[in-house]
């Protein structure tokens, strides 16, 4: 993977009628986000939900892709009618839509020749040019074209195949965070935080996150930034503040 | 609540570093999309979430609320330096950013006098002329201004206050839906799916969702219309490929 020395950012697009319906709870947005932090040093600036609407997803493709480093869709290349990320992306780009050579072999394979029928042949359309994203699951690629990469929307495949990703990627600055859960309420260190915020302000990004579980009222106050050193020194003055105010800790259990 | 007989639709802003980051996982998406078809017949169309950055938000506020029929944003009304939400909405409309009479003085009462800190006062300031939300759970009331509502970005909360939107909100067409659990694959089905869509185009909205549980394969065929005769006389005719086709039906367990 070769490395940037700046920040690099990416949205998530995610193509479903079923996840903006609430019938699907969406877990590739928290899995993507994390992963492309840690793994790649590429921080998600935004993220969409959009339905299975082709000129919603042509408009979307190429919005993203305009102020983003990288745009990764999920959703949308499978083999029914209503899996339409592939030729919608081939349209926004305005590049023919056709077979991948090396994704019809590929699935050919998978399926044996006289079970590949049209329907699973569709999966090895997409638009002209594209990279394959290799699946180590169930076969079918994604792809990737100009900085837009396409992968499926089943959670278990999707994580088999961003490890595939990284050739295309250029790594950035990971950020790196400190987590501080306390027994306290967030009008209580508001003030405090406000003050150290401005103190860090643009090095270090400070948020304040009320919880409630298992009976226990608390604040996690997360500590983020792309500079180790800064962000050391801001978790240290908040211990101050945190002793200062009596405030007791919380140990996640 | 008011009923109109027509469709009627909306945007979720999902305002927080922490979601965007994978921090924390997503839960007002799915709740809030399924309580506004069920309950209210408003059918949310597209999903954003975007960062604590108030350029961001001022953006997309003004850009959502002018594409639908209501915008929900959650997240960024509490007491910190990160929750930005208020008073980013009341740029966003260039309108004064004040406290809200009636907000002070259930804060005030939630909180005894004394305790009423300058921290908590601030989630009494919101866009001038704002409606409250009430807040069953925790005092700090959402708002309504022009056609955006502001919620928490909490769950428990969220879920205690949407029942006071109703008093805001014309309701709509109700989105219905038949769900089939099948034991095949998506590309046995595909060709005959498409066909049906095609009989229904623009009535009824046919989804289809392979799924990987409990070390079963199946595909979920989702029919979603708002005529429930459509939605019938589609069902009828995907029972019949069903049974044509020979294929089982998974029970849910």
């Amino acid at each position: 993977m070769k490395k940037a020395k700046k920040k690099i950012n990416a949205a998530i697009l995610i193509i479903g009628n079923e996840v903006l319906s609430g019938r699907t709870q969406d877990l590739n947005v928290s899995f993507i986000s994390n992963w492309l932090n840690v793994d790649c040093g590429i921080t998600v600036e935004e993220v969409r939900i959009i339905p299975d609407i082709e000129k919603k997803i042509i408009f979307n493709v190429l919005d993203l892709s305009k102020k983003f480093n990288y745009v990764f869709t999920t959703g949308g290349i499978g083999p029914t009618h209503d899996d339409i990320t592939s030729s919608s992306v081939a349209k926004a780009f305005k590049i023919k839509y056709d077979f991948n050579k090396e994704a019809y072999e590929i699935l050919e394979k998978y399926y044996n020749k006289k079970n590949f029928n049209i329907s699973r042949k569709k999966m090895a359309k997409m638009p002209a040019g594209s990279s394959l994203i290799y699946n180590p699951s169930s076969a079918a690629p994604g792809f990737k074209i100009n900085n837009v990469f396409c992968l499926p929307g089943v959670p278990s495949i999707l994580k088999s195949m961003v490890g595939n990703l990284k050739a295309f990627l250029i790594k950035g600055l990971v950020t790196v965070s400190e987590t501080f859960n306390l027994q306290t309420v967030e009008s209580y260190v508001a003030l405090d935080l406000e003050k150290l915020q401005n103190k860090f302000l643009k090095k270090v990004d400070i948020g304040s996150y009320p919880f409630f579980k298992k009976g226990r009222v608390g604040v996690a106050i997360v500590l983020r930034s792309q500079n180790k050193k800064e962000l050391k020194s801001c978790g240290k003055k908040l211990i101050k503040i945190i002793k200062d105010k009596k405030i007791k800790s919380i140990k996640n259990s």
